[in-house]
């Protein structure tokens, strides 16, 4: 077990944590506040931040999409640089906080931005400085230095990573996520889910405290799933949906241990050519990545059985059987659905997403890099 | 559940992670090295620190004591003012980590230095930069910004945090605790036990992670604990110990839960007073702590005796029971008595510890404040 662990950014938690960004963003700054629809200004989020920043000169740009596109971001970028901003503010879910990261570190690139994402955040030198106010937990960017940009023009999807990219702090109120729609809590679910299984469920490796703490989130998460509408409008469930989101992409879980990601790959093509929600790619795919691959997972497959799930009984089939079904029903008891049909798709989609996957150079993809395009073809089938 | 989460270290964790010093530490550093003892010369973790600093302008202070003294620590300042260093580098366990952060602290510090323990930190506003090589899982002070420092002429030991004294990064090889004694070894299980005990066992409140970060490390660490001398040389196996004892103390699974720390504080006079090993006061206070206060205690007791030990059977003052002794069985097989008689003491030094928790303020300890004086007595007198 080897590997490098740093994490700079600072976590503001809890009722009127907004507040904090009085003290968190310099008093000098000159504050472009990035937003993606209605919703902050809806539910009253905005207000709270514009009253928190007071008297600092404070621009906004609207309209950041779902998947951030590189074009929408670009015109932030010549925001940014027209009017002299020096500190930038996501205040939105993870699409938000990702675009924000990108904007931070293309104003000042030398070259063509788009370079950021094709070298993956290798040639980043400077970024501005940003924090975030979540409002949806789901993709844990708000304490990561990761984001992924979609290219509307090429239909890519690609991501970028940089040490100069974690948010500064990121303000985390969960009576911020009360007024979600039902549709979004369950996707954020299902995303944080997905990430902590793309992290675990590999090969055994040495990290002990890696998958006790990946397990215990999974268990957190199976329970949060299981509520109904009325008990996940608790401020603690809320709270804990939001702060166990964050942990599961923030580092931690998956330092000096194996990583999956085939599932993410695969669903972001999904997205890009077919415009589904990011977190139903997953619940569409992972129960199929892993009934597909559950020879090479089987250790992991079972460890996951029996720690998360209790399942003990019946032979080693028999229990990976079980779990994969358990996984598929904890998607659908957040009324997800997890078929290409159910979203429209059939057949035709297997080659057009493998088309993209090679385009990308996804080709060797998974913990053994023995994710083919013929395996990712079996496991969209596996899909159908 | 509201809190606040900072934690800037950087971690090199792995077997040649020593050589990354070369990178983490600044080309034109004056480094004093801090040390203890001769073990970081005998087992060569010192050689390869010096020649992975190269051709920088580098000294060094040794004889930082198992439990720091201010008095020795004063030295080292007048080291660094005399001979114009600029970055500490912590070679060494928890001890030797804690005093760098005080010297740190103390070189620039207006006013007398003893001040920055008294106001446990708060006055500090500037501190040197500094990292640390750790040698000895156990205190988890790589990872976190408070130290506890020891004044002989008072035989006070007083703690102090600061944003300022997190070290810039720290480095875990785990091959440099292969030498250790299995003495050494023993106690920084049962310290980071105790770590982990101290934030968790307390009473429901809302942290699910936090809850279920703490089972998983304390299920390793029994997992560990139960482990013979020689599968203990292995290097997964101490890895793991290493990152596990890291993650008790990182702020993690602390935030935004009651936390007791009644056992450290007791424990702190043992140590003052009779020079016991930190860890050994743990072990001997943690079993009667529990016991006293089982009423207090009870709904977290029974959810550790269930999720952590598999105790389900029987009524909850059985269960309590079994759990109280099963966690002073893990002491017991690390080989580490477990009552105050094991160490030579009697009724005797109970009023002399509560005479010096009194001269102390600590006269409302635990997670309600109403581990009084006399509660401490009857822990003590438990703990015979």
């Amino acid at each position: 077990m080897d590997f490098n662990f740093y994490n700079p950014t600072r976590i503001a938690f809890g009722r009127n944590a907004i507040e904090q960004l009085d003290s968190l963003v310099p008093k000098d700054a000159r504050v472009l506040v990035l937003l993606g629809g209605a919703s902050a200004e809806k539910n009253g989020t905005l207000k709270k931040v514009r009253a928190a920043l007071g008297s600092r000169d404070v621009q906004e740009f609207r309209g950041i999409e779902a998947n951030p596109t590189f074009e929408t971001l670009m015109e932030a970028v010549t925001q940014v640089r027209d009017s002299r901003r020096d500190f930038l503010l996501a205040v939105g879910g993870g699409s938000v906080i990702d675009g924000t990261k990108f904007v931070a570190a293309a104003v000042n690139y030398k070259g063509d931005p788009w370079q950021i994402l094709e070298t993956h955040g290798a040639q980043i030198t400077t970024a501005l400085p940003f924090g975030s106010v979540l409002t949806l937990p789901a993709t844990g960017s708000e304490m990561n230095s990761g984001a992924v940009i979609t290219r509307k023009e090429t239909q890519s999807k690609l991501d970028f990573r940089s040490e100069l990219t974690f948010p500064r702090f990121s303000v985390l109120d969960p009576t911020t996520t009360l007024s979600l729609p039902p549709r979004q809590v369950a996707n954020g679910i299902a995303d944080a889910f997905t990430h902590v299984v793309e992290q675990y469920l590999t090969y055994p490796a040495a990290g002990a405290a890696q998958d006790r703490f990946s397990e215990g989130l999974l268990q957190e998460l199976i329970e949060i799933g299981a509520k109904k509408d009325l008990e996940l409008d608790d401020y603690d469930v809320r709270a804990n949906l939001m702060w166990i989101a964050t942990l599961a992409l923030n580092g931690l879980i998956g330092v000096g241990v194996p990583q999956d990601w085939s599932t993410h790959m695969i669903g972001h093509e999904l997205t890009a050519l077919y415009g589904i929600d990011h977190a139903r790619t997953l619940a569409v795919l992972l129960p199929a990545n892993l009934q597909v691959r559950r020879e090479a997972k089987k250790e992991k497959l079972l460890q996951y059985a029996d720690r998360v799930w209790g399942i003990t009984m019946g032979n080693e089939s028999e229990r990976i059987d079980k779990v994969i079904q358990r996984t598929r029903a904890f998607f659908l008891n957040l009324e997800i659905p997890t078929r290409l049909v159910d979203y429209g798709l059939g057949e035709e989609a297997i080659e057009a997403v493998i088309e993209k996957l090679s385009a990308h150079g996804m080709t060797q993809l998974g913990e053994h890099q023995d994710v083919t395009l013929d395996v990712s073809r079996q496991i969209l089938k596996a899909a159908l």
